[in-house]
C-alpha cells in the first residue's frame, strides 16, 4: 500500500507556513512540579533563597517558594518549539520578555504564539519569523510574555514571498512593567545572611562588574535531561548520530541551558537578585558543546526604582557567559566583534530587595 | 573466624532454585512520586499530554495525570530482577502483559511473582524461567500483570531437572482485555491541538507504517539514572570494571530503556496514543550501548474497538527500535533475519480517543 | 571606574577569617521535597524498605517514609561549604555525627556551624578549623549535629597564628545517644521479605565481614547533579576547565558522592538496617574520578542494644569503599598503609529491627 505515515508526523512548519497574525496553540499542557523543580536544582543547581526555601518565601510574602523563573521560560519556550522552530537554522533573538505572574508548583502551563513579523532571506532559502508567545497558568492568567525571532528554512524555495513585516521591538521593558510576577514583598523580613549575600538593590551602582568567579563544566546527559524536562523537541540537541556528520560534529546544546548557567553562576555577586522580572534580549553569540566550561560576568546597566514599589528596585544586567575562559577581565566585544570565548549576550532586569 | 557474609548477601536465584507455582513475594515496596515523573521526563522526554498535565487529563475523565505505563512497568519489573533474573543470561521475552488500573503520584507499588514454567536446556548449564509477575498498589489491587522468561544460570550443572512445563502463551492479549486502566473518558473533551496531533483512532489503518523521526543518543549516565530510579539491580548495567572485561566491553542498557525511547519517539506519529494498554510480546533483538542513537518506526497491526467502549479504540502496534539508523526505510527482517540495525520488536496495544 | 565587584563576590573564608567560637549561618535555606528524593534515588539506587515506601514506614511507625539519613547530610553539608571549605585544601574528617530528628518531605533545612578548632600548620601556609555544624527543620529542632575538620589555605602568610585550640573528640558516638531520629517502631510489623532481607539486629555478629558484591561506575553528570542537588558548591567539583591543569586533571568527585554509593551497596548484606543512627568517624583516603566503578565491604565492630529500646539494635559498622577493584577479601590496610584502591574509611552506627 501507499505509506500515509508522512501525514502522521509532523516535520515541522517551513518559512512559507506561517502568516502574519497567524496564532498557534501549542501542545503539550505541563503540569510542573517539586519534581521538576529538583531536576532543575540537580542540572544548574541554583542558589537563590527565594525558590529554594518555602519558609523563605513565605516569609517575604510569596505563597511558597516559586519556580525558578528560567525554569518556566523553558517549559513554555519547550511548547514553541515544534511549531515554530524546528526548522530553525537559528534562534535570532529575543525581546519583551516578562515575567507576569509568579508560578508555584503545581501550576499547569500551555503556550499560544502569535506570527507578529515575517521577512523572506535575499538568498529565497530561508525567511525569518517573528512570534510572540505567551505562556498561560491554568487559571487561563498569562505567566510569562515574550518576542522571539528565527531563522526557518522554506520548503520550497519557489513559494512566493509573504508581505514583508518586522515588528518595531523595544530595546528595554520599561520599569514600569516590571515585577508583576512579584509580590509585594516584606524586604525587612528579607533575611540576608540566610540569603548569602549582604547586598541589596542600593549596593549596585551602574558601571559596576561583577566576575561571577565559579566555573561549571556541561556534560551531554545534563543538557538533554534539562531540555527533555522542558518536552523542548529540537532535534539538534539530541541526536549525535545525525550531528556527527553535521554543521558541528556535536549536538549543540539549548542556548536556554547557556542561560541558566549563567544565572546560577551569578549568585555569586548577585545573591540577593531573586526574581528575573524581564529580558530585555539575548544574543546566543556562539555555540555551546558538552565538555566545555561555562563562566560568567555581569555588568550593572542601570539601577531603576519601581514605580509605586518601595520593596524591591531593579537592576538592568548584562550577563555575559563564556566557554572555556574565567572572566577576571570581563571579556565582551573588540569593536563589533565578540571576543571568540563569549556564548551568551543576555540584557535583563532582575528584582533585589531594598 | 570463618565467614558468615555470605549468608547475608543475596547472589540470586540459580535455575535450580526454582520450584513450579513457587510464589516470590519482591522487595521493595515503592512509593511512586511525581518526582519520579520528573526525573522520568528529564530521560525520556514523553510528550503525551494525559501524563502530563493534570487539568487535561482531569478534563477526559481522569483523578489527575496517571503516571506513564511504562514507568510503572519498569518499578514493578525492577522488583523482580533480585529474586529472578540476577543470575539471567538473557531476558527472553514478555508476553500478556495488560495494565490493569491507572496509577497515580503517591501510589506504593509492590510486586510478586509465581513461578509458571520451567525448562532445563539441553547443555544442562542453564534453563528458561517463565514468571507470571503481578504489580499492586497500596490497596491490593493489581496495577500490571505480566509473564516473562528469562535464561537463568545454574549453580550447579549437576543440578537435577526440574519437570518441564512450558506454559501455553497467548500471542497477543485480547481487545476484551483491554481498557481497565483507561477510565471512561469524555473525546469531546479531549482537545487534539493542546494534544499534539489531529489523529484519532479512526485516522490509522492497518498495514500503515510511521516514521517516528527523531533520534536520541543515549548516554551512561541517563540509563544508569533510570534503572537505578526503579530500583532494578542488574549488574551488568552500572559496572564497567567488570564489563570492560565481559561478553561486550560495555555495560548493557536495560533493555526496558530502548522501549522508554521507543515510546517517547513515537509520539511523532502517534501523538493520541495515550496509554499503552497491554503489550503482547517484545524481544530484545541486539543490545544497546551508551552512546548509540535510538530510532523507531511503527506499523498498525490491527485496529479494534473494545467491546462496550465508544470513547477509546485500540491500535495493536509493531514498533521497531533501531541504533545509529534512522528509519524512513522501515528495516525490520530480511527472511528470518532482523536488521543489524534492530535492537527492539514490541508488539502491543494502545489507546487513543474516538 | 574601579571595580567594586571584588565586594561583592565571595572568595570564602580563609583560615585567618576564623575565630574560636565564632558562629556562622549558613545560606540558603532549603525545602526538601521528594522531587530530591527522586533525583537522590536516579543517582544511587538505594533501596531501604523504610525511605522507599510510605506504607512500610507508616506501618513500623514514621510518619511517611523519611528522607534517607545521607541526603539530609549532604543538603546540611552542602550550606557550610561557602563558609567554611571553599578554600579547602583537604577535608580531613568528621566526628560526632547524630542524626536527631526524622526529616520528612516538605522540611526546609538550614545549618549554622560553630568554630571549636584552631590550629595553623607549621608552615604557615594553612591551618586546621575545626566546626561544629548543625542542621535545623523549619521549627527550629536540630536535625543534625556533627564535627568536621578541614585544612584551609591562608589567604596571607604573614597572618598572625590564632591561640591553638584543638577539640577533644569522641572516637565514637555513645550507644546512649542513638535512636533520637528513629521512632519506636513496631518491629512486629515490619516485614522482612518486603524489605529485602531475612537478618535482623541478632543476625550479625562482632568481627563478621560483608562484601557487598556489586559494583557502581560513576560519570560526571551523575556526581556534579547529585552535589549540585546540595547546593554544594566546591569548586573543584564542577570545574573541568581549571581541574585539567590541576593536581588531579580531573574533576574531583565529592566524598560525600563516595559515602552514598558505599550506603547504596551496602543493602546488599545489610538490608535492614534501615537508618544511619550516627557516623563516628570518616576519612576519604583517596581520591574519586568519573569512570572508576566503586565496590564495597563492611565489617561490624559492635553490635549494641539501645537503653530503654526494645525495637532496635545497633551495629558499629567500618564500611571500606573502593575504586575499580572488587572486595571479596576485604581490602584495608597492610600495617598503617591503605589498600590502594581503598577511598573511603567510614566507621558508623545502623539501627536494624530486633
Amino acid at each position: 500500500m501507499s505509506n500515509p505515515s508522512a501525514a502522521k508526523t509532523s516535520p515541522g512548519n517551513f518559512f512559507e507556513d506561517f502568516r502574519l497574525g497567524q496564532e498557534i496553540r501549542h501542545a503539550t499542557p505541563r503540569t510542573v512540579t517539586t519534581g521538576d523543580v529538583a531536576v532543575y536544582q540537580g542540572i544548574f543547581g541554583p542558589r537563590f533563597a527565594v525558590q529554594s526555601s518555602d519558609v523563605f518565601a513565605r516569609k517575604i510574602g510569596y505563597r511558597q517558594a516559586p519556580l525558578d523563573d528560567l525554569l518556566v521560560f523553558h517549559v513554555v519556550f519547550g511548547k514553541t518549539v515544534p511549531d515554530v522552530s524546528l526548522n530553525a537554522v537559528a534562534n535570532l533573538g529575543y525581546a519583551d520578555c516578562r515575567f507576569l505572574k509568579p508560578v508555584y508548583p503545581g501550576a499547569t502551563l500551555n503556550a499560544v504564539s502569535e506570527v507578529i513579523g515575517l521577512r523572506e532571506n535575499a538568498n529565497r532559502k530561508t525567511g525569518i519569523v517573528y512570534v510572540r508567545s505567551r505562556g498561560f497558568d491554568e487559571t487561563g492568567d498569562v505567566v510569562l510574555d515574550y518576542v522571539r525571532w528565527v531563522m526557518v528554512r522554506k520548503r520550497d524555495e519557489n513559494a512566493p514571498a509573504p508581505p514583508e513585516k518586522v515588528p518595531e521591538l523595544a530595546k528595554a521593558v520599561e520599569p514600569a512593567q516590571l515585577g508583576a510576577a512579584c509580590p509585594k514583598i516584606d524586604a525587612a523580613a528579607y533575611d540576608n545572611v540566610l540569603a548569602g549575600s549582604p547586598h541589596r538593590f542600593g549596593g549596585y551602582k551602574v558601571g559596576e562588574k561583577i566576575d561571577h568567579l565559579d566555573g561549571i563544566t556541561v556534560e551531554e546527559a545534563e543538557h538533554m535531561i534539562a531540555t527533555r524536562l522542558y518536552q523542548n523537541t529540537a532535534r539538534i540537541h539530541f541526536n549525535q548520530f545525525a550531528e556527527s556528520k553535521g554543521r558541528f560534529g556535536h549536538r549543540l546544546i539549548y542556548g536556554g541551558h547557556a542561560i541558566s548557567l549563567a544565572r546560577a553562576l551569578s549568585f555569586n555577586g548577585l545573591g540577593n537578585a531573586f526574581h528575573i522580572a524581564a529580558i530585555n534580549g539575548g544574543r546566543h553569540v556562539a555555540p555551546l558543546f558538552a565538555g566545555l566550561t561555562v563562566f560568567a560576568w555581569s555588568e550593572v546597566l542601570a539601577t531603576v526604582e519601581l514605580p509605586g514599589r518601595r520593596d524591591v528596585g531593579a537592576l538592568r544586567l548584562r550577563t555575559i557567559a563564556t566557554k572555556d575562559r574565567a572572566c577576571p577581565d570581563f571579556p565582551f566585544k573588540s569593536g563589533e566583534e565578540y571576543d571568540p570565548a563569549v556564548i551568551l549576550d543576555l540584557d535583563y532586569w532582575v528584582l533585589l530587595p531594598r
